[in-house]
């Protein structure tokens, strides 16, 4: 197993701790933001550009790629890191999350879950097993079980049986895994229901998983429900493995989740926010289409330091957004994952400063990038 | 004026020539061919990327410049070049084309031409006089005459009449130019008549134009017919400016001009082509969509030394058009251009080396790349 997480500190005020991961493809810094590479591909991004903005590992989709190209053709190209052209640390999901949002006229059972393909209609049938066999062809550095993510709101009986299949297709997900196959995460479910949570986490943590992801939350909830789940359940994970939040989320959701111990994150936010033209700044977000924009000589952020803020004007990235230009999505995409990964490195070097409480209490009151204050 | 046009040598069997442009934004070498910016960006890429695969000079749409965002934006924030953060030169064609082909419920006078926005059909009104102004406030280093790019096929009176107001509209030009403006070509007319083709040479170049540029070919008429008026035109011309085949084209047509003398050429072609998976290699064009690649782990082109070509297989690129990602555009875009600035490249120094006769015969015979055989 060539996993390895160390924590190289912990914050005496908050239960947030500074960590560094250790894969086959390269280690990477916790707490660390990992953005989504969807379809083999960080949208409109090549892997150099990433890593000059510092990013360290990315996300890769197991739905999408298992349907197109198909993970087989991954496989047989020599995996995600080749094909894809990225050579640094793949966390890999379990497709559980877009089979139950994309997928059409899905059917769950004990076995499995069988849905119809969004691109085609074409049926196709994963279980715990497959979705294992799939992430060792992509060649992930760090795969996920299957699961369910128990939409908001559910019942509880629902959420409940849901989480009890969700534990036991992850005992057959740690069942399936070979000698050399990626480390494998749990994914705790159970919905806003504490007893429920309570239980998954029990459950998970007695296996040999190599981290705990938690699972189903920011599905529509309210933050302070996010927030309480998160603080009842964090601290039944273990201390010694890596703690994932999936899909979450926005700057401040990912500073209420370090403070709380959570160690990694992913998100397509600064990416498709990127697109959409709505740019993060250290003073808050801004939406790039706005008319008091069109002459605006000024870079996006004065205080940023990537690429766009130093060779482009508001204008002209206006300009090409309203000209939907190509360029637009690249541009704006580098600047917000500039963004997050700059936003990630003041949180580790707060933490190992000490300093995390006043960086969390600063964040709150002037939201938008710390150290402007 | 900071223009000047420098012929370093000729070709001893063709007509062809070896040049040195030279701008307030830096020199280029010719025979040379420009990538369209069409709305401040050669689409998908970077002014880096352009620089990287040996681009020197780039042409911008006045038409498309001048409806969003507008020449007067263009010109507060301080010109073409520092908008979209490209030092190098830059032409600007007058928008005559783009009117002709995309504007709608055109209609022409002595005075100029009117016509309304294919972005919101809002009337606009365009002079000779006007397109020198809007030149003037985009900074561009060369720019180009009002004309009417006369559509194939059309009948002699019409194209008489046009032909002769689009040389009235260039001496109009010619006298709205200011002491700091750019330099200006004039733009031959005629259609396929020759007698139209040689009253309008010998009427420009009597005026004191930086440059020539042939017009109104490539627009759908037979290859034979553009070599026939080719043929005709370009030994009207004078020696020492340069001679620029607007619109022009695919690397056999760019050849053909080369030949017969021609200095500058410009083309969506090579990212038109790559946004529609057709990608240029030494063994001719090949369309990335087909399913033969699926699985191909081999570069677009073995001889390509492009970004693309070391990084990425056929596989991948197949998977990114499929999938409709955005990097699919700007890989295919990237390697084209490359293939263009390298086959540019081949022909100059063919001249150089006084082979180009060669070069020719051998490109006709194996279509691709010339190094192959």
């Amino acid at each position: 197993m060539a996993f390895r997480f160390e924590i190289l500190g912990k914050d005496s005020l908050t239960q947030a701790r500074l960590g560094r991961v250790e894969t086959l493809h390269g280690s990477f810094s916790t707490p660390a933001f990992l953005p989504v590479g969807t379809q083999g591909t960080v949208k409109s991004l090549t892997p150099e550009e990433l890593v000059e903005v510092g990013v360290e590992a990315i996300l890769g989709n197991t739905y999408h790629l298992y349907l197109r190209p198909g993970h087989e053709t991954i496989g047989r190209l020599g995996g995600l890191h080749s094909f894809a052209h990225w050579d640094r640390p793949i966390l890999t999901d379990s497709g559980g999350y877009q089979i139950f949002s994309l997928g059409d006229l899905r059917k769950i059972s004990e076995e499995g879950v069988t849905f119809q393909s969004h691109l085609d209609g074409s049926l196709h049938s994963l279980s715990p097993e497959k979705v294992i066999e799939i992430q060792r062809s992509l060649g992930s550095d760090i795969a996920m079980v299957l699961d369910e993510c128990v939409p908001y709101p559910s019942p509880y009986e629902y959420v409940k049986t849901s989480t009890e299949r969700t534990t036991r297709w992850a005992e057959r997900c740690l069942r399936a895994r070979q000698e050399e196959d990626p480390a494998l995460f749990a994914i705790v479910q159970g919905g806003l229901y504490q007893d429920l949570r309570e239980a998954s986490a029990r459950d998970l943590v007695r296996m040999d998983f190599q981290g705990f992801a938690i699972g189903g939350l920011s599905v529509g909830e309210p933050k302070s429900e996010m927030i309480r789940i998160l603080e009842g359940t964090v601290p039944l994970l273990p201390e010694r493995t890596p703690r994932y939040l999936m899909g979450v989320g926005t700057p401040e959701d990912i500073l209420e989740a370090v403070v709380r111990g959570v160690d990694f994150f992913d998100c397509v936010l600064p990416t498709r926010n990127g697109r959409n033209g709505t740019l993060f700044t250290s003073r808050g977000k801004i939406s790039i289409k706005q008319a008091q924009y069109a002459e605006d000589k000024n870079p996006i952020d004065e205080r940023c330091s990537c690429y766009v803020c130093r060779h482009y004007s508001r204008a002209y990235l206006r300009h090409l957004y309203m000209a939907k230009e190509i360029l637009s999505s690249r541009l704006n995409s580098i600047h917000n994952i500039h963004y997050y990964m700059n936003f990630m490195a003041e949180i580790r070097s707060a933490i190992q400063k000490g300093m995390l409480l006043d960086f969390y209490t600063h964040y709150k009151s002037h939201p938008g990038r710390p150290d402007e204050g």
